[in-house]
């Protein structure tokens, strides 16, 4: 797509339409295409960026230019960075989605009925995705790859803040396909920074299967609004981590401290600790001075309060009926005392945002009740929930995390830029 | 839910929330159900419904007369109306399910990264449903066994024609949750006749989790467009049969002739033949005869008609650009030859609806290529299209036809009601 930062809003519509149409046919080329073929792409790009090393570090300067006038807070700042460590990430990242197996054309399931026809269910690419996302540059490769892969053709819009390096990511891309003998049209990169494009994007029912928005909530919740297109949303992480009064007490402490710690910032960070009550007088304490001394903001209920106070941990806050909503992803942390394993489900079910949470215990019914009647996308039991990663879980890569029931729940990786059609095959059947 | 028909739109609207808040609660408890409890339930349903055989047919009479006042066409009285028939059909629809395995709790794909860390998939239920749709009584009990059996709960909606049926059902059906102890609101149904329910329930988007809309296409499309909430779609069939130059011709003459002529209302009709150009002569006049002599209306390609004349098949109107998107529905077939395989699948991904299309051939070659090449939900060789159906699946029953790619496409059974969400199992392990 040629720029048209200067045309008017009708003219970037118009232009996305033409992109979503050449995708459309690119997808279909896609279709037949060879795993080989798709591998050989995702090398050829890997090659392209290993020789373009220099211009690319040329053009995010640019970027990190305009942001320093601009004024971007430094967290902004530093993910738009592009520096060597982070261009030999995204050539290892290529490598690792060029080494998963091929997703497409497996056959499940195929079973015989009782007439001699034969039914299964093949997996296939889903056609055209639409990614929209805000300012790290690595996404242009991560999404773009993992989509190649899957055999899809997809649309990448990314932040304004990173037009150049995602204009010079996008010629390594395009190079590598050329190499490949792959259609230009199967990675486009949206190189206007009209807002404008987005609104087209997401409304181009008849050239996109579906919107993958990667950003913070605001964005994530405008998209989903108003797109006419489904939308696998990725929103809040609040994770808990429930002290059964079956636990063992070490593994308790760890896995809270580092579910919590490990960084305040990731989505499956723990947001609020449950205690059973008849375990909290042992354990809480000690618990709540560790993460007193790694300068961790508690908020507790009454009972957290007064065990607090009698080991002498000072600066417990009195938790309200926010906090139990709340998503701090920084270094607070808000406590309850509970009855039990019934209170505690009750509790993450109601508050919590089905994302990622953990029981800690060694009681088996327990650990079994805990994950069939906890309803998020991720339930664990004596791990942190901080594991939930797509790269931890063995997905190779990921795009995202679902936060969605329908089609993907969780980590989602080349499986969920997928679908399955049925397939038939017969003899000369009829229906009589 | 109780009668709301002379409230204002708010007090519809708060009604239908409230229903939602119920339902949400009830999806609680039925994640924690037994497998027993929800068969049970079934059971305890058929037989209130066999109990209540003639009060269900009184409260039909009901509907039956004001749809005989207000000129119901007799299509539309035929799908109202409830015989012992399809009472016996109603009740042989819950013993099928009932019979079916449950899906939930199973655990897919179990595997134990390097650190030790057990992740696998669980399969549950999405928690609540809204089902809306059109005049037939039958599908309350079978929209409901469906949710009930995969653990969810479940609003319906029902056609206000058959108001006093479905309230009749609904009684069967609250009495046999409530023998086997599940709560009345696994199973409401909204018994106003106010529109503003449906608008209320498309929103609901903090107490409902899908809606499946069954109906004509408008229906679909209005729910589509206003629902907040993800919606499973079952658009239009406009399925093919392309006839290969390797065919068997009995085969392609019995296949092309059952695809189209089983019944023309269902989605899996075949509404265009495809014939590769290097056997239509052959072949096609034999079958254009059949078609012409069953009182097909037939509309052709130019060569279509140049075989029809030169045989002696009265009547081949002259196919247009339009004839190619039209889902008939009904007795009418247009008829395309075409140069070969490749020029078949773009027209089948041109102009097809991606619902169910087949080829006849005997080449491995062609066949393999066919089912790679072809987007469509269900994708067939050498089986006429009309078996696109949950039953001829397996599926043992069906809510629907999936349209859509994301989810579930094709034919949705039990098993697109469920979700499936990770589950990690560790030892205490944490994150480095």
């Amino acid at each position: 797509m040629t720029a048209a930062t200067q045309a008017g809003k009708t003219d970037v519509a118009a232009e996305v339409v033409a992109c979503g149409a050449r995708a459309r046919h690119a997808a279909r080329i896609l279709r037949s295409s060879s795993t080989a073929q798709r591998n050989a792409a995702l090398a050829a790009i890997a090659h392209q960026l290993e020789s373009a090393r220099e211009s690319l570090k040329a053009a995010n300067q640019g970027d990190l230019e305009r942001g320093r006038r601009a004024g971007l807070a430094d967290a902004l700042m530093d993910r738009l960075a592009l520096d060597d460590r982070r261009i030999d990430a995204m050539i290892a990242g290529l490598e690792t989605v060029r080494a998963l197996p091929d997703p497409i054309g497996g056959v499940d399931e195929l079973r015989r009925q009782a007439n001699g026809l034969e039914i299964g269910r093949m997996r296939t690419p889903l056609g055209v995705i639409g990614i929209i996302y805000e300012s790290r540059p690595n996404v242009t490769i991560d999404a773009a790859a993992l989509c190649l892969k899957a055999g899809n053709a997809v649309i990448l819009r990314g932040g304004s803040e990173a037009f150049d390096s995602n204009r010079a990511i996008a010629d390594c891309i395009a190079a590598g396909l050329a190499e490949a003998g792959l259609p230009a049209a199967t990675v486009q990169v949206i190189d206007t920074t009209d807002r404008a494009a987005v609104g087209a994007l997401i409304t181009a029912d008849e050239y996109v299967d579906v919107i993958i928005p990667r950003g913070g909530r605001s964005l994530i919740e405008r998209i989903a609004g108003e797109a006419t297109i489904p939308v696998i949303k990725h929103l809040d992480g609040l994770c808990h981590v429930y002290i059964d009064r079956h636990a063992d007490p070490r593994k308790a402490e760890e896995i809270a401290f580092n579910a919590k710690c490990f960084r305040y910032g990731i989505c499956g960070a723990m947001e609020t600790l449950l205690v059973d009550e008849a375990v909290a007088g042992d354990l809480l304490p000690a618990m709540l001075a560790r993460f007193a001394a790694a300068e961790v903001e508690l908020r507790g209920c009454e009972r957290t309060r007064e065990l607090a106070g009698e080991s002498g941990v000072q600066g417990v806050l009195a938790a309200d009926e926010q906090d139990w909503y709340s998503e701090y992803l920084g270094p607070i942390l808000s406590v309850k005392v509970v009855a039990g394993l019934d209170e505690a489900i009750d509790h993450i079910n109601h508050y919590g945002s089905h994302h990622t949470d953990a029981i800690v215990t060694e009681h088996l019914t327990h650990s079994r009740r805990f994950l069939a009647e906890v309803d998020s996308s991720s339930v664990m039991v004596n791990a942190a929930t901080c594991f939930a990663d797509g790269a931890q879980y063995g997905l190779g890569a990921e795009i995202g995390i679902s936060t969605d029931k329908l089609h993907v729940r969780g980590p989602v990786g080349l499986e969920g830029l997928t679908t399955r059609k049925y397939i038939v095959l017969g003899d000369g059947h009829v229906r009589s």
